[in-house]
């Protein structure tokens, strides 16, 4: 049964592609917006972990309104949320039986609510999953250290591949260092290099 | 890592073990009041599927106190919630790094909020993990179908150990079977035989 996996080559959906892999043939596909080449580092990400790789382009216009409302908001947990339902849409056109998202119990955003995970089902014809959704930060960070070799950084310096980067260049093309300042505060991510 | 499952040899329980079996020493724990011998089946299932199994007794005044409120209520959703917490705070005192169920993300009761699960995870130290919270019904069917070998018929011939049946039984030695024909309405139920 073919799953792709929305895929930003950071431990969280690394390690939900490991959940997934005994039921399903994943396939590791990256969402972007055709502004930044960071879908490579996910590429890479994937090679290391042995799964097929494959990215889609999304609409810049969504990428826009991204901005427009995370500019508004200083802060980026709408434009993110916008953007990913947008990325969960576009890569349930794939065919797949099921498409899959990396999201935990304990994240903020994205959320992927039952209301919204049964309409992405009904209106496509595909299982959606998000098999960390019933996982807490303790765990995932325990799972990780056992399973994954990552690597983790600043944000600016770790160039993960899950529309943060590209949406950070559209602000900084808008209002420059300050504005990207503004919205994303400073914070770690990681980028997988490989199984543990 | 050891982990201890919540069992009931039904097929979300059996599918939540498959999930957790590549990360975790899993032991598939069926939690029981001591009423009926239907835990036994649990164990069969459990040895069908090449998993150590253990039981555990719960506090005999919380099935009474669930049952009170069954009889209350006439339907038995908020008995079995509380059954359900009660045996996730039994299995937790275990020595083990993490509790887990087989609650999935379309179920009505049991369900275990963040907050509660947070609440157990502190308290005692564990990670708490429901591997089916995002999976929804469509998908957990798929995968049965493909993981398991399962037996379905009326609930009152499939013994199954999850509850009901020894809530069922306290029940019936209350009101007799009229009582427990009000409480639950016909419905279908599985266990596992093994392997698909």
């Amino acid at each position: 049964m073919e799953l792709a996996l929305l895929y930003s080559g950071g431990k969280d959906s690394s390690l939900a592609a490991l959940t997934l892999d005994r039921f399903y043939d994943v396939t590791l596909v990256t969402a972007h917006f055709g502004v930044t080449e960071e879908f490579e580092n996910a590429r890479s990400a994937a090679d290391a972990l042995g799964f097929p790789f494959d990215t889609v382009e999304l609409d810049r216009e969504v990428a826009e309104e991204a901005v427009d409302r995370m500019l508004e908001d200083g802060y980026p947990r709408n434009g993110i949320q916008r953007v990913h339902e947008h990325a969960l849409e576009v890569v349930a056109e794939r065919d797949v039986v099921a498409v899959a998202d990396g999201t935990r119990r304990d994240d903020r955003v994205p959320t992927v609510s039952r209301a919204t995970a049964q309409s992405l089902e009904d209106r496509h014809g595909i299982d959606y999953l998000s098999p960390l959704a019933g996982f807490g930060r303790g765990a995932v960070d325990r799972l990780v250290e056992r399973e994954l070799d990552v690597e983790t950084g600043p944000s600016e310096e770790i160039a993960r591949a899950d529309y943060e980067g590209e949406l950070r260049e559209l602000i900084r093309e808008r209002g420059g260092e300050e504005a990207v300042a503004t919205v994303f505060p400073e914070h770690d991510q990681t980028i997988v290099r490989g199984l543990a």
